[in-house]
């Protein structure tokens, strides 16, 4: 059986993927593995033999210190969706024999929805060869929307991300005293996870949020017109936060409506953007008051120098638990987060099998929406809190954040 | 002669007017004003007899230690244009009376060029009625084209905004190691200092942004496509960092070029957006690559949670110069600040007219610029760095960052 270990990062950048690398290195390292290959830009990447020998990029403590604080993929990602290898074995042949080159034991693959897609094909197709290669997933992603975890490394850095500048451009929407429509677009194809942080904006320094769409709800524009005005009947300022991917009831995306034109990507995904800017138009049509679309676009989910730091340490931590995983023989499984307490939060790690995972998505349950669902109720509040709390400093140098990369990315 | 002190803010807000508050109120009460009064709205409320007494809403030093952590403009803004006191003496006689009324010898104003012209057309009207109130201009705005000034407070926090988050989309964008063009679109109608700090993110731990755009500089849309096409040959993610204001050699905006509408303001300003949106679409159609715009929108002039320290405490500083200033007799002059040493920097506050200020732009001098005007020169960065160093750590509750505001703004 192979001694070294092979990682991976796929699917979109998050602010802590690089702290589930981290986990899985220094646990590799631990664990005793000679090596810990880098795939560069995923299977992608490998397949075309591009890989990289991370004791070699990663020489101190300063080097993981800073990969922790790094946002996006190290390793550089890829969007390739491996095909049924019953149809095409040709790709896992190639895969597996660069396995067998490099002495892989352990192959670890850090990613969300469509990633866990991957590990698990590749799983599968080694259980079929009778190899002993261990194939373990660790989770990934803004959008908080896989299956079986309590919620996903990445999420509770972005939700941050959101909730503070919500605050921030709250007040600054509210200088003038003058009526003005806000709307802040937030990433979140079919899932509202990231729209619904923006809830957390509210507190006793901040009015907070006055409408929050997620795309678990029907969107009807008369409604939401009738919404905005009614607000803005007492309060000049309305900030409204909008998942990019709401739909109208016949399934059409809002963004859709407009004139924009908008490409898929390789698993078939719209690209969806222009949902804030649209609605300004219309809002700015219908109702007396100006406006003004903010999309917070790649930033939300690459904004390393205001993550959480529980997130960074349960990112660190399901990296770690694939690792462990693996030595102690487990394959075709993910790392999930089960939360075990609230007050104090914690959350422990667990396996699933990836078939309890690949390409299923978790909604945001619609009970802990209010009645005319716009607002979040106290249970969302409570699961989200604990997710963006603590801060891991960054390393300023000349007043900024310091990272580590890869040129060969 | 009046003991009391009125403070208004005006213009955009920055992350750190409402540390030059602090700055003005901390010293007027240890100079002795019995009542520091805070015009709500600018002069347009104060107008409208909207004013706050300081003493009742900062009722500690947390307060204060909050103010300074709060973006935009505590006590609200306006954009309002005071007539020539020749032709319209009504506000101004209105204003006076208020004064006279609130018992106030000392009135100041915080804001931009605009504002200045505001603080400057009262000051000649004191003069013209013998008024014995003295009226001091704060300079303030994140654009970083006064005059007189070695930089203005504001434009610190701004640009450690634009150049951390810009270091984290780079790492974004180079992700998939495809052809991808991202535009970033920084405010800056006529001066390109913001877009300018955008070259901060070079460094060891960054490729840094490929091509700069800066509004001093008239755009070539052949040479720009060029440019995109000859960086892209070697590098295949290229960041573009594009001023709201650039403009063809005709004298248009690029983003007259789209199709969105574009309102004025009340001081006859064009409003800039699409810029970044409108190239994309451009090298979308000439070149082979994929695209993405972001406009940093007022997430740039609001991100307290990532403002300069430098910039914090020189706002304070110019705030409480104000203040000592007026009481010490002056009248109708703005704080400007003075560079006395480069290594190590050092800043200290100096008075200068009213007149060398209101209604002047300064702008990013060419000759900080490279030979073909796309990236900025050793001069432009010895200049910048000192502006964008230190930290104020934010106070986080339940992990997001906590302001103070007024209710009734």
């Amino acid at each position: 059986m192979g001694k070294n270990v092979i990682v991976g990062q796929s699917g979109g950048p998050t602010s802590v993927i690089n702290s589930s690398l981290a986990g899985v290195y220094e646990a590799s390292c631990r664990l005793g593995a000679e090596h810990v290959y880098g795939m560069l830009h995923g299977v992608q990447g490998l397949l075309a033999g591009k890989y990289v020998d991370l004791k070699e990029k990663l020489k101190s403590g300063l080097d993981v210190e800073l990969l922790k604080r790094t946002p996006s993929s190290y390793l550089g990602s890829c969007r390739y969706k491996l095909p049924d290898w019953k149809d095409d074995p040709e790709p896992y042949e190639k895969l597996m024999e660069l396995c067998k080159e490099l002495d892989i034991g352990y192959f670890m693959y850090i990613g969300g929805n469509d990633s866990m897609d991957t590990i698990g094909k590749l799983a599968d197709y080694g259980a079929h060869v009778g190899s002993d290669i261990r194939f373990m997933g660790v989770p990934k992603t803004i959008d908080n929307d896989l299956m079986v975890t309590d919620h996903t490394p990445g999420y509770g850095s972005a939700a941050k991300y959101i909730s503070v500048v919500i605050k921030e451009l709250i007040r600054d929407a509210s200088v003038y005293g003058t009526k003005y429509v806000t709307v802040v677009e937030i990433m979140g194809r079919n899932a509202g996870w990231l729209t619904a942080a923006a809830a957390l904006a509210r507190g006793a320094d901040s009015e907070g949020v006055d409408i929050i769409c997620l795309p678990e709800v029907p969107f009807d524009m008369d409604k939401f017109l009738a919404k905005v005005a009614k607000v803005q009947e007492s309060k000049p300022s309305v900030v409204v936060a909008v998942s990019e991917g709401v739909k109208l009831a016949d399934g059409r995306y809002v963004c859709e409506l407009s004139d924009s034109a908008h490409a898929t990507d390789a698993f078939g995904h719209k690209n969806l953007t222009g949902t804030a800017s649209y609605l300004c138009g219309v809002i700015g049509e219908k109702l007396d008051t100006k406006t003004r679309a903010i999309e917070l676009s790649t930033l939300q989910r690459c904004a390393a120098h205001i993550a959480s730091l529980t997130d960074i340490e349960e990112a660190y931590a399901v990296g770690a638990a694939a690792a462990n995983a693996a030595f102690d023989g487990h394959t075709g499984e993910m790392v999930a987060l089960k939360r075990v307490s609230d007050v104090p939060y914690r959350c422990v790690t667990e396996l699933h099998p990836i078939s309890d995972v690949a390409n299923l998505e978790k909604k945001v349950p619609l009970e802990w929406l209010n009645e005319d669902k716009t607002d979040m109720l106290p249970a969302f509040l409570d699961y989200a809190r604990p997710l963006v709390d603590g801060e891991l400093t960054p390393v300023y140098v000349n007043g900024l954040t310091t990272h580590i990369y890869l040129p060969e990315v």
